[in-house]
């Protein structure tokens, strides 16, 4: 396996040690939570966390205006109740704790049972759950995908504002319910951890639909230009987004160069166009990833003031523009 | 081929249409220059460009505090003199204008010719040339690479602070002359415009020294765990670098996922930390890269506190943390 590493066993201390190199308002406790180093003395906590691999999520948002805590799994392995009860006492400071959880049964469980535990504890606690992938069709096992992204940004932003944790839950819930991602792979995934690709596939092939772990998705296709596919992910957005004015989030999934995001975006935007959509705002990068893998996701939220108030404050994390 | 792209030949021009979409900030003119939409209004501005297929190089440095044009050609292809005169007439405002060159024969050459151009239409023009790879021996033949970046923040700084042209040629020099690149490839690039890799590389197999067009490097190696590549790389800047306080830019290739840059760091500062070496700043993330390659660079600049602040000053540019 030809990857930057030093072994399989030490992937996710390494790296969270090497972040915190250059995002000096982070540190790690508990061998893999990440915090800020100042805490926040008052407001809300916004928790969240998952498996491993699709950095800079989440511990890239743990910076002012985003998360105070990310609880890092191993590579695409939910952490541990007892890891996201560390987060939740380390950052708590009266006013309650937010955990932003994606849809996947290990992550949903563990953060529940954390939940548990602190409350008795007393500790307030809510919890969310992302949910936008639109590529699978039954609504309660939608997974949760870059989406999230979004949701750190407007969670952190609400908190600042100085809103209590129900509000906070209500609003986020409502932004959630808004949010449709759909993503595509052009390679697999090398998981560090297994030496394996997470898929087969061929070299004249795509994925529609895939998960960020690499997960099947709506159907395996040939190759077409760009602006085909773009086509093809945003005819399904168009089943269940019926604003004409959207924040779009272009986002690559680790090995994708920023040419072909850009790319990527003009074909988008044309598409929209044509469709008397107008973008009033745009995200391009690498958000949520997928370890090595090439390909990307569009993410489509119906424009409100509001929202975009929320996701354009300046944050202090280097991950997030 | 398997691309995010329409056609080979729209490549450069789908790709900048795309990045003006998320950086309100800019505009293309003249097809292939990138331009701030609002010109600065005095001060000595700063242009440089080269080849495509390294974004967010350059075009994602045209921005306040960094660059005032970026003349962008086909990927891996000189930009001709005539585009970058047009940069160069678009943006001066009568304080003179700075050609940041990388040192290529193509390049320098092209530069030289719109330099001469704009001189007798009576612009001033001074020229910097940025030749930080080590992995050539001999000095004047050595490439510009990663650390030309930072010269694009440094002498944006420069300009911001009201220095007149002759001081930052000057001053960008000596800059330049204290910048050291290293770096390293596992995978070679594929490049859009011709369907082809830009060069052979067997499974087991890494290339030290490698340019940022696939050119070959130092020495064609097996893989050993990222420790050691490091250390390989480490031992060849400090045949350069004598300072014990770094500034340390570890480099994506374009293809390379954040966590294994993030394990890249960790090691660095491992190695660095053993040679008694403190590193006073960090920059972590893709900012020069070679379409898709896979791999990384390191590039080391002897620590001083006016470098330091040039470089930490905010920039409007979303790809420069």
């Amino acid at each position: 396996m030809k990857k930057l590493i030093k072994e399989k066993t030490s992937f996710l201390t390494d790296m969270l040690e090497g972040l915190t190199k250059m995002n000096a308002q982070i540190e790690v406790i508990a061998d893999t939570v990440v915090v800020r180093k100042e805490k926040k003395k008052q407001g809300v906590a916004i928790v969240s966390g998952g498996g491993s691999g699709h950095e800079p999520a989440h511990a890239g948002y743990v910076a002012d205006g985003m998360l105070d805590a990310a609880v890092c799994g191993e590579v695409f392995t939910s952490p541990t109740p007892d890891k996201i009860l560390s987060a939740i006492k380390a950052v708590d400071n009266g006013d309650g704790v937010l955990l932003v959880v994606k849809n996947y049964a290990g992550d949903v469980m563990n953060f529940e049972m954390a939940q548990e535990m602190a409350e008795m504890e007393d500790i307030q606690v809510a919890t969310v759950i992302v949910k936008d992938d639109i590529a699978v069709s039954d609504e309660d096992k939608r997974r949760g995908v870059a989406g999230t992204v979004l949701v750190h940004k407007y969670a952190g932003y609400l908190a600042d504002q100085g809103e209590n944790l129900d509000n906070i839950k209500e609003k986020v819930e409502q932004f959630i319910s808004e949010i449709k991602t759909i993503g595509m792979a052009i390679t697999a995934p090398m998981v560090p951890t297994t030496g394996q690709y997470g898929f087969d596939i061929e070299s004249d092939e795509i994925e529609i639909g895939v998960g960020i772990h690499g997960e099947k998705g709506l159907s395996r296709e040939k190759i077409v230009p760009v602006d085909q596919i773009v086509e093809r992910l945003i005819s399904e957005l168009m089943k269940e987004v019926e604003a004409k004015q959207l924040i779009v989030m272009v986002n690559g999934m680790g090995a994708t160069p920023l040419s072909e995001l850009n790319i990527v975006t003009k074909y988008v935007n044309d598409n929209l166009s044509q469709r008397d959509i107008e973008v009033k705002h745009w995200l391009v990068g690498d958000y949520m990833t997928a370890l090595d893998m090439q390909g990307f996701s569009l993410t489509f939220i119906p424009y409100n003031e509001a929202v975009l108030t929320a996701l354009s404050e300046p944050t202090e994390s280097s991950y997030f523009n």
